[in-house]
């Protein structure tokens, strides 16, 4: 199957010392939207069967990585006074269902609006280890869990996201639940190892990982030797996604909505999975 | 063609006194996930051609409606001090490429975390009018141009989103050329009329419309009268789109990767169309 064209929009130019100093980078992933011509008004509508929304509620309740300042979220205008209603945001970018991009733990990373949209648009796969994530909260995806994937359903495709389901998802109305926190305040959740890491950079190509908890690094790291892994080499990061195990472990599209922000290190994200 | 099946993720319960006032409307959208049977392993993967980002790049300089609060991004965390970068945002939620949920206008709509996510994954009709915009800063989408459009390629389908492709995304970069206020402090830009709003709303079954102006309604208005017709019927709006002359005008599938925000009336969204 050919991948993809991909059309990025044309970016307003945004006054930003870090995103001038990057400008190399920048440019080197800012494609310009070709004016299509006639083939286009007779497209033919894109096929899928099934649409998942990977996406948690987010709100003041849902749980942060600790220390992380709280969402807020301040109505400033009200239907009775105004006749319309909206409010005032504030939040740390890390909150919810959110993205990593690689500027997030690479002082040359990509900042997340620079991400290329076929980075965004991409094969979904999806490793489960939920079962002995219920035995072991600090278990880590390992290059064999991605080794059994493959016998099952071939080779990771070119530029996927590789997404680890490890039940967590459902823990998330829970602070405690989710966190897992011991007495000694060492949190307990799954998440990458390493190895798997080094063995998707350098045998497979792939364009950034998704977990349904906290952070990319298990609960118990203190290194986030994951995070300083994968992410200075600008593939990105996805925490506290929702639903995996409601999607197929192949053959899905992941549709990552990241926030187009300037100079941003991630986000909030809606993120849906089309199959 | 079948519409696709779509799956809600479970919510997390936000303490918010206006979605338990409403949760009767909250019930009536949300779907519980069902866990998938084998059929789902064997997915078919999603297939489309093309992959057009239809966001503009948001930051400090990106136009606002007059009178909205500064956008804000501060970095609170720094490589040199800390070994990772971030920052908290500050925002008005209607800044950028972004949706207007119902309850934006109409006090019992739909907050923008409760709209269906079978209204987000929708087919897409670009309704060009450039060429009069180009002459006229105020014209406005009509029901001539509806049905100008179905004639052309049939009639618009269920469920769709209609868009005004104006022109007017080129002009972002500059928050004069964008607003283009007179010497009186009145604004001159293309938006949709009541009347094709009207004929939508009661001839056809649509889930939102979209810009790429500031506003819905066009710029001179001081009713808002299209922003009242249409978001009390539940239909969302996303306004300041981007790079609408670049996808077909029929045949696309939009998704639209607005916030999932509890008690949120709309916010920055992802918009990406696919065919
Ligand atoms: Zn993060
Ligand atoms: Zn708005």
């Amino acid at each position: 199957m050919c991948p993809p064209r991909f059309i990025e929009s044309i970016q307003s130019p945004e006054i930003s010392r870090r995103n001038l100093l990057k400008f190399g980078l920048g440019a080197a992933v800012a494609a310009v939207a070709a004016p299509l011509t006639a083939e286009a008004a007779t497209a033919t509508r894109a096929s899928f069967r099934n649409v998942a929304d990977l996406t948690h509620l987010l709100g003041t309740q849902f749980p942060l990585f600790p220390g992380a300042a709280p969402f807020q979220i301040t109505p400033v205008v009200f239907h009775e006074r105004d006749g319309y209603y909206g409010s005032i945001l504030n939040y740390w970018e890390h909150s919810g269902t959110h993205m990593d991009a690689p500027v997030h733990f690479a002082p040359n990373g990509l900042f997340v609006d620079q991400i290329p949209v076929s980075s965004l648009v991409v094969p979904a796969v999806v490793i489960n280890i939920s079962e002995r994530a219920a035995r072991d909260p600090d278990t880590v995806v390992t290059p064999d869990d991605i080794r059994a994937w493959e016998r099952r359903y071939g080779r990771i495709p070119n530029n996927a996201a590789v997404l680890m389901a490890s039940g967590w998802g459902a823990r998330a109305h829970s602070v405690e639940l989710f966190r897992n926190t011991d007495s000694s305040g060492v949190m307990h959740f799954p998440g990458f190892g390493k190895d798997a890491i080094d063995f998707l950079l350098t045998e497979r190509s792939i364009s950034g990982i998704g977990v349904d908890t906290l952070s990319l690094d298990h609960g118990p790291s203190t290194t986030f030797a994951v995070h300083y892994t994968l992410l200075p080499t600008n593939r990105w990061g996805l925490e506290n996604l929702a639903n995996l195990e409601s999607i197929p472990p192949s053959g899905a599209t992941l549709v990552v909505g990241a926030p187009k922000i300037a100079a941003g290190s991630g986000g909030p994200s809606r993120v849906f999975a089309l199959w």
